[in-house]
């Protein structure tokens, strides 16, 4: 099997995930962008397209027409990418899994839970891919957390403390700010700010790492700049299907966090502890011993971690070729399917409609558990139950 | 006035907190260590305390013995403290209070809300000082950041964010250690384990450094290891008297964590982060600003952190010269009251007995909130409702 | 203009270089992979190219065949890379260059001092861009020192500090390994092991952020390992033609530390500090003042230092990226050439043959000094005296 | 046998290193402060004695008053501590010691190496302890090092690496701030400012740790502040008696550090990194394994590491309490030779005169070499070549 072709839809001119996705999806040269709708102003998208290097009848001003020109394309793309903003995400990722194509939609998935369980019924039905960008995945010691914690280096895990805080929205004075305003705003937001924009990548990440889903959560939500409706703090707790605990906690507020994602993993046998902001480095505790550094790309890691590593121990790595190794996954995906082999289980890692879907469940269980005063509430989906 | 006379109740031979003691009172030769009821076998105690170099009538057996003989004498001891066990404590402290003596006594202050509000009635009555071991306080840079907090560097606080996670009781296997088993059996430390240890230090640090008091709580109560009746795990969600939100998060079967007590403050204007395993560096990050890093002993500090520094800057201090703080604040404070004048503001910092009945409240509070999955529950002492 | 077409030649199967290189060159699709001669066996370096996705007709066998071929296509590479074995770059970057193509070549640029005399003379005589690959002096915060130096915020440069230490060649059980050995051998790799292959990246980006050019040295060369002709280890003086003092210490035998390429600048004002494994923060301490943190991403930074960062403040960035800018800086000079236009001053900043020469020059300066006892040497090439 | 007696001579009201003594002579009770003469103004130092609490016939207004006392006391002071202006160490050291005290002698023990070699012959000759204060020797972590060291876990040391470098003569403002100028003037400071200053800590704690004494050396010294007649900077290179190799770099104008004094040891088995400024960390390299982080109090470390700690583990440990240490060791001899017994040998760490004599003439062969363009030359004193 030779190129895989891409298309995006969204990621127009001046966005930020649109350089991110095409940078991403290049990456290694995995896929070759060759398709898009780039912008829902339909000159503006062909012309952005043209200047990005699409051919011109692939420059798309609607992703109406890219769905419909490339159905019927011998040279369709192999995957489309869904960057659009987050109320469209459904409807235009329902469209493509039902014209044939795998899709990566941008996280939230959907904008409610039931959507949600459509996507996911659809993929099993039409057999394409759905995956949901949770890009921090993509991270060689991420990957390597999970598999230590799948190899059982930690016994059984008793708690996952995650945390993803930032200072982005600490100013007071942003109220009119319109980069910022929509996402406090439940008309353009939906149930959640804070928790859905950022809570629900810790939230992947600890899921992802120690292998077990959230079953219940209590969260305490607040809007510290007081003209918000949406909360821009919270602290959830939780209960996984394995009998881990988990506690959450993530902020827009954070003065002085940048992009504070972290994660700590404690079990009978030893504790993990990762920070985003220097992902090259993993802190490994075994009982009784000392803690110990894993570097990314030194010697003895997991086969996941190895894959999803490109160069030599002690470069830093960074978060685009974190996202890049989504992209990675996704190719090996395809061109599995398309050789009819079995796919390389290192490479079996992207996160899927049901992380979607497991997402937005767990949002709408914040916003509800945030309302009844931290009451525990159910954090499945009604199809997981 | 002269040298001040010290003694101590408690920490005999191979106890860990006795040497503690008898470094931190005897920093910068703040007192003289004169007697002491150091064990409760009496035989074993006044040995001890002799070869402490105690005079032979000066090192007792028992503490009533010390409180009958001291009570008498012209040099008697200008401060006590109390390190005895937990349950002890109440009983103590009400006896060297009501004998005239100013008293420094160990955390937990009391077993019961009850006999918290005693004490702090008598020693509003007697005048005497009642202060709690709060030891953490004393960092120089702790007290910076309460010191720009009350200057209106931060703005309003809207949040803070404190731990105290380690993982020294992480092993299962240590069920049955004598050392680790009694803190999870209510029959022997009351009604909260992690929280009542090692969460009320990360607590009074909130308080005392945002200048505001917790009003109501909700917690969340794990048994991380089965056979444990107590918590070793908590999250703890806060609302302080001045609107500032809380979150704690205390553990101890955190691996990987050695003595993680840190503190974040989140205001309008800017932000704080310090952690104890580093306490000469404070992170400050003014909004709009880039994150500095003050350091111990710079110039331009406050004049309460000037004062609890001893060496120059880029010189490392710890623990015991933060708990040396504790007892130089109380010297300063038995001097002013002898020689009728004012204290030194910037040593008026000692944590009291309002602190230790607080603790109390809120120890009870976060048992009866966990009982109830997570209610929010009055964190409030009665006589401070 | 279009896409820019670019051919590599080295990089084989295998090799680490050759997918760092893909990867970085095509980035942002800054350049498509066209032509390659990737092997010095002929049929390997064919079938691999067209494993690579080149067309079978730029699938050389060989570089010669390469330089042939390519001069005579309309669609000429626009860009060759040498990264073949080190002896070969002077040979096949001459023949590039007098075929009138724009070469990047590794670093070391020659194997003397001479032939990089010949190359820089080469590249003004035929116009054409002969870049060195120093490629953490891509990092946006490596050019982000090299801004504020240039803006006067250091005021005059006094000192700077350099490293590059690792641990990897620390097993005298390694005399016999194959990949280690031929580097301690003057045989197969010169005059200098540890500085030809490390020091000289340290050294660029001295001088690259400082603006200053060295003209003298003295250098405390040793083996560590016994059975090694050449140097593991070298301290080295440096004096700089702006009068600044330079230090630099490379080794390979240093345990603990990865691939520590670290930098400290100190000036009248200020000074800073930056590390390659952490490099998304620099370290600012102006006179007088307090140590800021600034951060990739962040607001307020150089132009050079914006334009050579993807993605948002926090996300951490690394070597790929910062080899991608040397990429964009060749795109740009490449597009701007052809455009007639001046070149974006920000992105004027890859290393040049000039580089690679002082570079040289800095070599056989070092292993004379070395075995001189350290004796104060030239470090400029004769045309540049 | 009961409690020491101690005396200072210098530090008083208002120095830096007199509080610091007493604090760390006073640590655990260790020496009780009894006799001093802490000005060279009579009238003061008597009145600052008699505030600090001594006696006063014991608070002396004069050295040679002080000494003619004490010498016919019966409870004469057991160690006398010099901390007067570096010029007058030799002398009142030696009349100490011919008046049979044991001495701890602040650093630079002499002005010269001549002195030096005289105060240890008559170290030798009286039987009586001069020590010297290389107080960083006394941090627990770096008495780790030396015994692991010491153990073999490195094997043979290839390497060392030791930094002080501060930037707080960076000020070129300050030409003219007494507190600065007279250390970079000849006439004050005698031959190195630099490195006699800072230099020799970090080259105590080298040897101290390798168990090697240096032979050779070779100096690049600078006056990166034009008015200065000595050294604000200086790199060493070393030879030890051992086989190691010596790199040191000490520095007062690396603007952004504030107390930077590193050692790093890298042996065949493993290399060792240890920071002042985060003293209860040292990072442990094995051979072919992971980075460990060996906690200062954690289980498992040497005993003399064990001795040198006084709070559990993950509690911050700093400089008074190192260096109290040395004066714990101090206390320890001096009782063992009172008791007839062996002394402790995880005690028997206190620097001596040979220390304090080899140090200087490291400091004059860093002079010699500096003037002669960094030509080699000996460095150890004449009695010990």
């Amino acid at each position: 099997m030779g190129k895989l072709n891409w298309g995006i839809i969204g990621g127009g001119e001046g966005s930020q995930i649109g350089p991110a996705h095409r940078l991403a999806a290049g990456l290694d040269r995995a896929f070759d962008f060759v398709a898009g709708a780039l912008d829902h102003r339909a000159e503006e998208g062909r012309a952005f397209g043209r200047r990005m290097g699409l051919a011109a009848d692939r420059a798309y001003g609607d992703w109406r027409e890219m769905l419909e020109s490339e159905r019927g394309r011998a040279d369709r793309v192999d995957l489309v990418t869904v960057a659009t903003p987050n109320a469209t995400h459904f409807e235009i990722t329902k469209a493509f899994l039902e014209g044939g194509f795998h899709v990566l939609v941008e996280k939230p998935m959907t904008m409610t839970v039931a959507e949600g369980e459509e996507l996911v019924g659809l993929a099993r039905e039409t057999g394409r891919i759905c995956a949901v960008n949770y890009g921090y995945s993509g991270y060689a010691l991420v990957r390597q957390m999970r598999a230590m914690v799948a190899a059982g280096d930690l016994g059984r895990v008793r708690m996952v403390v995650a945390e993803f805080a930032h200072g982005h929205h600490a100013d007071a004075g942003d109220a009119d700010n319109p980069r910022v305003r929509w996402r406090y705003d439940p008309a353009q937001a939906g149930v959640s700010a804070q928790f859905a924009d950022c809570g629900i990548h810790a939230l992947h990440m600890a899921s992802f790492v120690i292998g077990q889903e959230v079953e219940r959560l209590s969260a305490d939500t607040v809007s510290c700049i007081e003209s918000r409706v949406l909360e821009d703090d919270a602290q959830v707790n939780l209960r996984f299907d394995g009998g881990a605990v988990g506690r959450l906690w993530t902020s827009s507020i954070a003065l002085g966090r940048q992009h504070g994602l972290t994660l700590q993993v404690f079990g009978e046998k030893g504790g993990l502890r990762w920070a985003q902001e220097q992902p090259n480095q993993l802190y490994w505790m075994p009982l009784g011993g000392r803690l110990e550094v894993i570097e990314r790309g030194g010697p003895g890691l997991s086969p996941e971690a190895t894959r999803a590593s490109r160069v030599t121990v002690g470069h830093a790595e960074g978060m685009p070729l974190a996202f890049g190794n989504i992209y990675a996954d996704l190719a090996e995906a395809i061109r599995a399917r398309a050789e009819g082999r079995a796919i390389d289980p290192a490479a079996d890692l992207y996160p899927r409609a049901e992380d979607g879907l497991r997402s937005m469940a767990a949002v709408f269980a914040v916003a509800e558990s945030g309302k009844a005063e931290g009451a525990w509430v159910e954090a499945r989906p009604p199809m997981m139950r």
